[in-house]
């Protein structure tokens, strides 16, 4: 087993600022979703434990963190709690929202990584499950609410790029036997400060080689609807 | 592990008419989908063991039940043969069906609970888990069909909270070391009961806060499609 | 364990084809959502990948193969390279990719329904899963890409049924000790020259009994949107 990267008490609240950022994401879709106040609490929970849920469940350590951690339960409902009485407030403080949600993204990935690799994946699957375990809950809490995923949408700026890099640098570091809790703090701000520029200047990926040139802004508009 | 509530016969009978009259209402959606005889009996699987395949995961009991029980499988496919060739007498009787659905919520919500908190979880994840166990085949069932999950809409009467109201129940039980087969069947009916009064009533949870007062009706038809 | 049908290096190869074919499908569908290039991979891995990633978390064989194999992980996404710089011609060999794909169905069920055996399931419950593998896939795909899976709808040719027979080929050559080479070699074919059969001649599965002549035909196509 990989050492302990933070101090126990220290990556136990960076996980539950993680989740509780993914959360208020989810439960502001669902109030964008006109969902009943329950309905705000599931996408909340789905959200900010979905991408955990599934990497758990991929390294076969059942049961899962998301059900054995009684403050991984109860942080999305305070969340929710918070978006159903103040979502006019929350939306207002949308970019704030994202700023979080950036560290969120930074945080589960390099924190999905070393997990995976903990438990005998090799490098390669450990990023990959690292990007699983930070894009996941986004794309469950879209499939719920019937949407596109965020993740796969062309008009989006760039987000698992970002916790790509990170995860990366992780499984390198790990690779070269120099995963310390800086180099791994790094890989957390890398990915961090990528998705704010991302965020920033609308970094973009790019469609389909021949498609872009030919493609009517009509069609387009009306292939993502 | 708890003493076993029913005896294991009777307990059998009971899983299997949950299975049944959910298997009959994920064969209903997807007559009205259009889907064809292969896409019923899928369906009519899905909603029928998708929420205890789920809950089976969680706890690590692999295989899950649905796949080592041939009556778990051959059940739902009777359910989508009898939709099959007399879908409009079924739907006449959507009342007898819904009934049979409430009765379903509760039986699966307390035995998801009970055999949870069998593999170790805590009373709250079991909880959780019994309330997934309940509910999680339908949302499968409209993730499929590409639909909104009906249990996260606001314009539908109550459906998780009876079986949140019984899961509780259960855990309370276990938690004051009185769960006997009495007050789990207590649980169950509370459950059965409590929806029944929803459906009669169209008891709705609310929204959120602010926009319940501030939304149009437009509005509000054109967000949840 | 049965003995290995194939030699183990053949079996590869045979598998890795699979996936190619599979994830061709799903990076074209991609494209066709107008997702960018991340989308397109991602939609590559999942088809390609997800039939067996839910027979491994079934039958408890975690890590699953697609993360510990890395050429079942690279090789998506080498399909989905093709397709961003070629889909215009891709496109043009439709034909060419369904009929693989038609093979990629036939190998995926036996090699499911072999391995869900090899890991203590009944036959009927490694027909069924044996039947995941080939087309849970295309299923998840198309929820991701929010579309109504095509493996429901009414409209398309046979696609389920093929793999059905495959796989219940398997079970019963289990059934009766005669699986060797040959026989499974058999079931594939026979997999793979039904579903051919069935894009040729345009086999529909019939939908719910009485629907069929009271439906009108703008309803129906209302229903599917």
């Amino acid at each position: 087993m990989l050492q302990q990267l933070f101090s126990p008490s220290v990556q136990h609240t960076l996980d539950l600022i993680g989740i509780f950022v993914f959360a208020i994401s989810g439960a502001l879709l669902a109030v964008r979703k006109n969902f009943d106040v329950f309905g705000i609490a599931v996408l909340a929970e789905v959200t900010a434990l979905g991408g955990g849920l599934f990497r758990d469940l991929i390294i076969g350590a059942v049961p899962p963190a998301a059900f054995t951690d009684l403050g991984y339960f109860v942080t999305p409902l305070l969340a929710a709690l918070l978006v159903f009485f103040l979502h006019p407030q929350v939306e207002r403080i949308q970019v704030g929202v994202n700023v979080f949600d950036a560290a969120g993204l930074g945080l589960f990935g390099v924190a999905g990584t070393t997990k995976a690799y903990d438990y005998g994946l090799g490098l390669t699957a450990s990023a990959c499950l690292g990007l699983a375990t930070a894009v996941g809950g986004g794309v469950l809490r879209d499939v719920l609410a019937n949407e596109v995923p965020s993740l796969l949408r062309w008009d989006r700026d760039l987000y698992a790029v970002p916790a790509i890099v990170g995860a990366t640098m992780v499984a390198l570091c790990i690779r070269f036997d120099a995963l310390t809790p800086f180099t791994s703090g790094l890989a957390v701000v890398t990915t961090f400060v990528l998705r704010l520029l991302a965020m920033r200047f609308h970094w973009r990926a790019p469609r389909a080689w021949n498609r872009r040139s030919t493609v009517r802004e009509d069609e387009t508009a009306g292939a993502v609807p």
